[in-house]
């Protein structure tokens, strides 16, 4: 029976993290309870392995970790009708509240009172999870429980990327872990005319070459505005995507736009970044998006149309699949900074 | 010497046109003397050619009609900047005035009191063209002719395609003529998730799934919009690209649509079409854009991109190359209403 | 106590309307239970009480009309966390699934499964009635009832105006009853520069004055186009609002738009309707927008926000307050075609 | 005759300007004399008067400076079509290259290679200038020469407010010098629900009431976030427009916006500045907008329509007219930092 589950849990206030026996959840009013298939990690779920200062002040051991997944429904609670038994879903990892201004007009993705999974709620690396009912995202039967486990992260890039249409369009990816990598195969597969990805491991770059990048630039070889610039015959970047959360990644960023360019910031600096407005932002009148987690449901609706459809393929990002009695090389793989996506299998 | 040369001329108010030997053009201030490579037939040519009702009221023989062309740059005017000898260039057809209201917001597409190449100016079947100079788009070197010849209608397609983002959506094309041919493979290419190409030719049709389309659906074969909904499993059509022309066809576009859809309609109705309002657009909320033409210059760096990076591929739309003299047969291919593009090789 | 309560119903499948003594609705999940401060008629009010053949074929007898409302809220249903006892609320009329693709992307007011309060459930014109808790609306304390009222039909007309920024535009609005004036008045107070009335009724023209127009046109007293035409100086109206649902209008708004112009499309036509796709959409590459309903919750935001400050002001369009029991005389003054909006106070 | 005019000049690479006796220019192709009626004073004069570093960068002594300026054309050159002897015309001071990606589509406000009146080129403080035709702004015959001189900085207020729709929304205005109250100004005529000025100034507040204004914040008399929080009753803005250039209100416009609201910045800020990239723009999913100059020439029409209809009007924030021989206390006035604009009248 389910009296007893395994997981990765956050068992205390400190660094690590541990494989426990743990009770397995029950059903409950609004949520739906799945049977975790494929849970993939994230930066986040790094930062609350670290124990870093964001997860000291977040975080309330003891707690299941992680957020990413695909699973499927084991039985529904009272009022759930979007899914039922049987059915494959995705995770959607943002709970909205459901009455605050944003969650009324669109955009509920960044709601004022926003409960995450895994952070402030139960997460899914164990065998069985129990998620409210907008975090359970329908996928299509029989479809590769590894690649449901990675929407969630690819909605990200595709959200960056999709902010505004890039057909035609010379785009910039800056930083190729996951969520990068995703960015450039959805530019490539959305109809950029060039995708120039710009990551300093060499590894990842061969992966971004793979998803679709027309040019690798290392910022370690080179002046990466130059050679951006270079490229572009002097006129800059039509699209920029940030996602590194390196200070001089973004002003390099920032300095490789054209003028009337857009530029979609979802990686996390480490701290407030000098930015040279003037030059960069005022007087090239560009477009600056902040990008945090995905629409809902809009992206999930496109990202989940392109996997079917077969024009992204995420694959080439997935490097390695792990037991969850594995997880502590899963997450040393994850934190190399040389590496795709790590997806745990229960 | 350029004292004469060949040209396809509309010589007299009747149906109809023939080669003949006319002056070779000279350059002149603001303009663009080219040697013609190659030049594609329009649906406006011919009616021009039919001598229909439209023809009768705009067109003043004798003229050299034509006016999808690729050619080299062989002289400049006083005053060009953008282009200079040896370039080769794909034209644009329109001629906007540059005062207007709609020429000084950035739709000089629009414009008010519009010059159009073959029709109100000499056109360009015909060895040589003297064109104004907001009609030389210069191209890649080394590019084929051929391809530069096509840029113009492609860049209809792709406009009517582009006016909003396609990116993981469904999309229907109705009317698979070359300009049909060329929305689907930017559709396609822009990340459509489906193409549903909607042509009474099966010849047109097997054209559409060579260049992307995910599903082909002849009206004579059944209920077009029943087809459509089923196809997408009740929802109906994201988007619609309405260029047969045809106002069966536009009905079906529009019954086909989703709630919140998007509508383009380039395709000439032949009189005015019975529209119902109510249920088709209003209470689905439809946005029904009218295409004409390529925004001037955003779709042409769009499509050259496009091209140059290998995203779309024309060709499979190119269905017959034809000498100068062979005008006759290349007219009669391209009336056929089961063919791609005919160009003329001159 | 509350056992009973009078109400206008629609008692069988017939023209004509009653007064009734009918049993007071109890709360129940999900819902809100309101004591009825004003109430307004509105055109769909019109065609039950004709019994014309969209009623018959979509109306169920017996059950309570009417939709517009405003008041206070009484008890709140198990689930409710909108809105409270003691709370003043306007009404919402449309509720939707909250499951389908348009419910999960923004556009849940063309959900695909809609229900209408006073169509599809029992109406407001009456003491009490039980509303969905999603057609709530809280609003200022001491706020008129009878602005509550109307707040539904003004946002009909602000979010035909607001489909698009009006700022320093021309604004022609085609059809005066309550939403038109309501249109009127929400485009001169969001910076439209000029806003053109066309109306038949004189009564109206002065009112849409009262509410700002600039420019009153009666389509009986010359040819509308071209007073259009004369007015912009030749260039045309860069933003029309059809609301009068007349074929004729409809046509003259099309054929009065600028080039690259948008027009917002709300009036019920009473048929399918020519239209001269070519000329009129296609070449002037028109953005046409159907419109029904309101963002939700989008539109009562902003229509909110223009009430409070001020902004806006609704009451010369509001020609007569009636006691429940005078609803016949209501219902007559609202058929007229030359009032304003009639309101009920029960 | 026209051999000699008064002119205020920088005479040498020092600071200072002084006023002289120089040669008044001559017609020539492409370009426009006018006899200059009225010259503001703007910042960027300010700055050559000062001789500070980006002046003695980019300004070439001896030269006549100012740019913002109405005027009658006197004598059109060869080519000129916009303009004719007699018009009265306000001035557009950026001269686009008509030949660079920006400026071929649609973004030639943005031009890679752009000349400034009074900066590249020779300025408008004195009795005749001589202007390129895409400087020659048309205006209404008969209209006050002061308001035609202040479009130009009034334009760059409201692209600022207007880049998108502000019907029914709160917008701060952080900044209320002339450009700032002409943001304050159109933003209220433009349907903004609440508009709340921020400045370290009560002259110009109260200035800023005048134009439409609904709340005053002094910064240096609380907390300016904390204060529009509360008006805002915890939501934050929808809309910022940063006109101050201060650093310390760039990072207050930050603060106080809302999840998923827009910020426009056009205030120069002196040096890069540090930006909470994380808090303030990513996880509020901010749209960040540089803003320089104006759209050209959308912004032109719209601000004409605005000045013609009188639904915005600027006069509250023309605080000086002054003598070509006052200059100098003009420039006093217009470095106060209490003041609207100073204007010149030749």
């Amino acid at each position: 029976m389910r009296d007893g589950m395994n997981a990765v849990i956050k068992a205390a206030a400190a660094p690590g993290a541990e494989l426990a026996r743990v009770e397995a959840p029950t059903v409950a009013a609004g949520r739906v309870l799945v049977r975790v298939l494929a849970a993939a990690i994230c930066g986040t779920d790094l930062h609350i392995y670290d124990w870093n200062e964001w997860a000291q002040r977040r975080i309330n051991p003891p707690m299941i970790i992680g957020h990413e997944f695909c699973g499927e429904v084991i039985e529904v609670g009272e009022g759930v009708t979007k899914v039922r038994p049987g059915d494959l879903v995705a995770g959607e990892t943002h709970v909205p509240c459901g009455v605050c201004y944003q969650c009324r007009t669109g955009l509920q993705h960044v709601c004022q009172d926003m409960k995450i999974l895994g952070v402030d709620l139960p997460g899914v690396f164990s065998e069985y999870a129990l998620i409210p009912e907008p975090c359970a995202w329908k996928i299509k039967p029989g479809m590769d429980p590894v690649l449901g486990a990675v929407m969630e992260p690819f909605g990200v890039g595709a959200h960056a990327v999709l902010a505004e249409d890039v057909a035609g369009k010379t785009v910039g990816v800056f930083g190729c872990g996951p969520i990068g990598l995703f960015a450039v195969n959805t530019a490539r597969a959305c109809g950029a005319a060039e995708v120039i990805a710009c990551e300093i491991s060499p590894e990842r770059l061969q992966m971004a070459a793979a998803m679709g990048a027309t040019d690798l630039v290392n910022p370690r070889e080179g002046n990466t505005v130059e050679r951006i610039l270079d490229i572009t015959h002097g006129v800059g970047l039509d699209v920029g995507i940030e996602l590194s959360g390196a200070p001089s990644a973004l002003q390099q960023s920032l300095a490789a736009m054209t003028r009337g360019g857009r530029l979609s910031i979802a990686g996390l600096q480490p701290r407030p970044t000098e930015i040279d407005v003037v030059n960069h932002i005022i007087y090239k009148e560009l477009r600056v998006y902040g990008i945090t987690g995905r629409l809902m449901y809009d992206t999930w609706y496109r990202v989940s149309a392109l996997f079917d459809s077969g024009a992204v393929d995420p694959r080439p990002a997935i490097t390695g699949k792990f037991k969850l009695s594995e997880f502590e090389l899963a997450f040393a793989v994850a934190h190399s900074g040389t590496s795709g996506k790590a997806v745990l299998v229960p």
